[in-house]
């Protein structure tokens, strides 16, 4: 059977030109010679669409679009993602479907079985769940046609209590489709293949697997769509992290089922998987910087970019560039993702300013080619602290003092932004976020968070990937110790452990859900892990006012992460 | 059958707080003679616990928590409620349950079986829903026990497809019991005694039911729990938005079972009540001000202020305090809330401040008596202004100009909050936010939103409510025409529509659901319906930046609405 696969990048609610894309995709593959053409999850409305679900002029734009396509749907069977209203009274308005057409019309429609409503999802805050299976019918075979998540719930410990696949295998069907909208992370980045090859083998039956492509706001979606043989052999992989278009011819058909090999590895076949709860804890920092990882995550921040200011509308970007290996990492990404000529620099040195931090920023813009500014904060910082003498008085120095220089420098980030019209890339880092160790409006500025997802040392480690042909990135910047330059001599060691144990604390507790007990289990200091822990629980509050962050692992602060505020828990 | 309603405030994760204050009603009941006594939904912890409910760490302290709470359930039984570990592998690993405690131990554990899962409740993400149901043995006498939601599923379109108390009433039981978080806002404030008496005709069959109250960041839980007997007549009631206890004789026993009167509103009934979505439009802009709903906001408000402040564990506020109707208000009420002493305004005009503004706000703090100071940003103002030179050169004044005011504002405010432990109260309002009417880290700053989910006519009428017995906000604040001041003569009809017709257009769009098609059909004008929807929509960006937001309406700016940000949309 030779199957299209059309791995798109959508603009979320943008009906004309998602449609259209489709429709060329469809083209495109009848010129091919193409029997069916599949898209992916919510095609037609880009994933995710979230509240605008509750919209029903929505859900009508999403039919219109389904029906323009469906005129497409001749000499082809076409598969595309939309929402479906459900005809039942019982239950949530919507399914989650796929929209099976041909012959210009709407042959079957199929809905999703496993609604995925942890993270980052919240599927089930719109859809009703599938209760009911059928293969469809085409060409004298049986396809068994399901929606993402629908095939990850496999192993002894599945995180649903109903399997699509199970159901219809009744049927006999003759290949499987899975058109999904599976997001990339470092944590995962290897599971989809083994989960579609687990799928493969239990059933016996090869698969053809649509992923979208394109990141969303803070979701990066990696695209790598595949088809595989009933025997686990990858006959066809599109690329990661672009759009890609591919016809492979699927030898369709059952072969005796194999269940899955006890070999495979329970890691993938485990709901801790997919709720990423109670894993077991990992080499953190080796595993965190590893070559490949970073390359993958360079890859994810570059795209999270591109997109956000494609999608926005914004071609330019600001930000503030002190000389330390933050902003030069920002800068750098920033610089591939928009061209050098858009994005705009600017060194705001202070009194507590390093002469080298300056310099080094210099350095790095005539590295990279971008144009700079500096504006020198002192006149700035001195205006607000004589505006506040008479209610300051004399009381010493504090971090009032320090968040003023902060935030003097995001007003005039920001005046400049207004000015122009750019958008103020933000250059904080995971570690700083989780420990709060930022100021709100200030180095917390900015209108999308580049490295919000990504550890001081995985920070580190994007450096060294980006100077691994030549030196763009000073080397004094990466070799210096880390300082906010708020105050005489300070280093981020004075207020924060060294980054190698805190990103360790970190990230069991941030990604692998371990408590303090199971952390000092692991050999780490007592008084270290709950000092730690208290710090990402009472900044909850600021993170809570913090643009969105690209997100490459598995647990991002922001919309995949949900606390509560005034909680009191470890804190 | 003697019944204690223990309507308490709980701090989330404060196991030991809220263990103590469980412990002490339950004393308390059982000299009371009662016989049972029933907490609220997720009582050990807190509603809503969030990702807390991930770390086994959270969940082990949960069971050590019911572990000493059924040392006291002796003489007594005790119905708390409680995450519970899922026992069988498939499915999620926690159920929401209430725990039934007696003879000093754990007699009986129920699930709840309809997960909410829309607007600010994310309960499919941690729970899985109930299959199994059994009443209860106590007494000779058999309990219904469900959770929350549970009774929520009647009329002709349910949200669920399974209706607990349905399974239930096979087994007979004798009474209903209840245990609840259901939060306070003003369109679904009668709701909640419709819906227990629609059950109690329904089953036939008498009911206590207990709420959870206090402010928990954004969702205020007001309270009113109430036992029912089996006709529908209230024999016992508790008060609202504070904590209260009582304890009922219900007269338990079934009576012939009456189906739901068809009479019974329909709104009730019907699952878009839930959802809130696809609801008709109602009378705007009377329904929004009636004096009714204003009275019950007012106390919502003032309650989201005095628990943020408690559970976060500060005791002091401050505020930018313009002369303008919103800052006037806030203070209003945050004086109210935290006590004058405990308030702190801080008034900054500037070069386009009108005279009455600020006689207006010193006139509103001598009012109130709480403390104030001025701090002109004339020299702070200026000082960006130069700063900015080289960069802005000779342009024009424009938005960047206003907003580095604004932000100027912000940044003071936000100093003296460090400088000496405040809060900084926002004063945004509904329509502002909605229409992005506001600056990013300037008017937008702060620690919690007071008004956020009011709209600008509801801010009027809160005004008139404050000065019911005497003038509190200075008559001249509440009759100027709204402005903010950052450039000369600016009024916000100069950007936006007039109130009372904006406010109908967002009333529609962001609490109704309704798209322009529907709010055009309903006489508004097509220009100004699209445009105030495409300002909305463009906007999402700087609302997901915004602080926590008391919420009082069914649809409020937050955790409870959630758009994507790089959505093309109507806008």
């Amino acid at each position: 059977m030779k199957i299209a696969l059309a791995q798109q990048n959508y603009h979320i609610g943008n009906f004309e030109s998602n449609t259209n894309k489709i429709i060329d995709a469809i083209e495109n593959a009848k010129r091919g010679g193409a029997e069916i053409i599949i898209f992916t999850e919510l095609s037609v409305c880009g994933y995710a669409p979230r509240d605008f679900l509750e919209f029903n002029d929505f859900i009508n734009q999403c039919y219109d679009s389904i029906e323009k396509i469906s005129r497409h749907a001749v000499g082809i069977a076409v598969v595309v993602g939309g929402p479906q209203r459900n005809p039942n009274k019982e239950g949530k308005d919507l399914f989650n479907a796929a929209w099976f057409l041909e012959d210009g019309a709407v042959k079957a429609v199929v809905q999703k079985t496993c609604l995925p409503n942890y993270d980052v999802f919240d599927e089930y805050r719109y859809f009703e769940p599938a209760f009911d299976w059928k293969v469809i019918p085409f060409k004298g075979k049986k396809i068994a046609l399901t929606i993402c998540e629908d095939i990850w719930n496999l192993g002894d410990n599945p995180l649903y209590r109903i399997c699509p696949m199970d159901e219809l295998m009744d049927q006999q069907p003759d290949f499987m489709l899975n058109i999904s909208a599976s997001p990339f992370d470092y944590d995962h980045d290897d599971d989809r293949k083994e989960v579609i090859r687990a799928n493969v083998l239990k059933y016996g039956l090869p698969m053809a697997y649509c992923n979208a492509v394109g990141s969303q706001t803070e979701i990066v979606f990696d695209g790598g769509s595949l088809a595989m043989d009933a025997e686990g052999k990858i006959i066809g992989e599109l690329k990661y992290f672009e759009e890609d278009f591919a016809i492979v011819d699927l030898p369709v058909g059952k072969t005796e089922g194999a269940k899955v090999s006890t070999g495979m590895s329970d890691h993938v076949l485990n709901k801790d998987m997919r709720v990423s709860k109670q894993n077991s804890p990992g080499q953190v920092i080796s595993y965190l910087t590893a070559r490949d990882n970073i390359a993958e995550i360079y890859t994810a921040l570059r795209l999270g970019i591109t997109d956000y200011f494609k999608k926005m509308g914004f071609s330019k970007a600001i930000l503030g560039s002190s000389g330390g290996i933050d902003s030069a990492v920002t800068l750098a990404i920033a610089v591939d993702a928009l061209g050098a000529e858009n994005v705009r620099a600017v060194l705001m040195p202070s009194q507590y300013s390093t002469s080298h931090s300056v310099s080094d920023a210099e350095k790095l813009s005539i590295n990279l080619g971008n144009p700079y500014d500096t504006i020198p904060i002192a006149d700035v910082y001195d205006s607000f602290l004589k505006s506040l003498k008479p209610v300051f008085k004399d009381l010493p120095f504090s971090l009032a003092e320090e968040n003023i220089q902060s935030r003097s420098r995001g007003n005039l980030l920001m005046a400049i932004a207004n000015k122009f019209g750019y958008i103020l890339l933000n250059t904080s880092n995971k570690s700083e976020l989780a420990t709060g160790y930022g100021t709100l409006y200030g180095d917390m500025a900015g209108g999308l968070s580049v490295l919000g997802d990504v550890y001081k040392l995985q920070v580190y480690a994007l450096a060294e990937y980006i100077n691994r042909d030549k030196e763009i990135i000073p080397s004094n910047i990466i070799r210096k110790a880390p300082s906010a330059e708020l105050r005489p001599e300070q280093k981020d060691s004075d207020s924060l452990p060294e980054y190698d144990l805190l990103d360790k604390v970190l990230y069991q507790y941030i990604e692998k859900r371990q408590g303090p007990k199971e952390i000092i289990a692991m050999g780490m200091d007592e008084a270290l892990v709950n000092r730690v822990l208290k710090m990402v629980n009472t900044n909850e509050y600021k993170r809570n006012q913090f643009c969105p962050i690209i997100r490459v692992s598995s647990k991002a602060f922001g919309v995949g992460r949900r606390l509560p505020i005034v909680g009191k828990y470890l804190s």
